[in-house]
């Protein structure tokens, strides 16, 4: 519990930046190098780096190596877990308003039978 | 765009701490006043109050004061816009690791036909 939580903060606090986010979004369609995930941004590339680490760390993407070109690739897990949360807090409410909706039948059905 | 942006850099930003999370956990149960939400937690009132800001400040819960008793509610909207972010990013890989998958079948095919 402890561990997913550490996961989680870090995965939340790594997709609260829209340049990390589009880097998520452009891995969605398949691995890159650094130098075209770099490209569409008008950043230095230790700027972008920095981003990269933070997602790297966040395990949110892979990289690996050869030569001097490094290749990311998303790391799909964190994600999943992430979407995951976000359903069992609507799993919540929702069983909630439809309790409530049901209810509301209820007492409309009783005044119906008055 | 620029405005979706910036509500999700704050969402997930709110997001990325455990006390927040179990705050917008518990909403999903129901409303609560502020004494309830913090008492599971060994804080100091301030402390509690920043996080119930930061959450109020992303628009993930709203509250309203009656007398001298604040009740917490949970704002759906920017919950349900950050879910679909993920589910947004999935339709991507998933849609090309069924790519993949057809190519894979189709290969196969071929292969079977020679």
């Amino acid at each position: 519990m402890a561990h997913q939580h550490i996961a989680l903060d870090s995965v939340f606090h790594a997709l609260a930046d829209p340049t990390r986010r589009a880097v998520i979004h452009r891995l969605g369609k398949g691995e890159a190098t650094v130098s075209e995930l770099a490209a569409p941004f008008d950043m230095a590339l230790p700027s972008f780096m920095k981003h990269i680490s933070v997602l790297e760390r966040s395990r949110l993407i892979a990289s690996r190596k050869r030569g001097r070109v490094r290749t990311c690739m998303l790391d799909r897990d964190n994600l999943i877990a992430a979407e995951r949360w976000f359903g069992e807090q609507r799993a919540l409410w929702q069983n909630r308003y439809e309790n409530l909706d049901s209810l509301l039948a209820k007492l409309n059905g009783d005044e119906n039978g008055d």
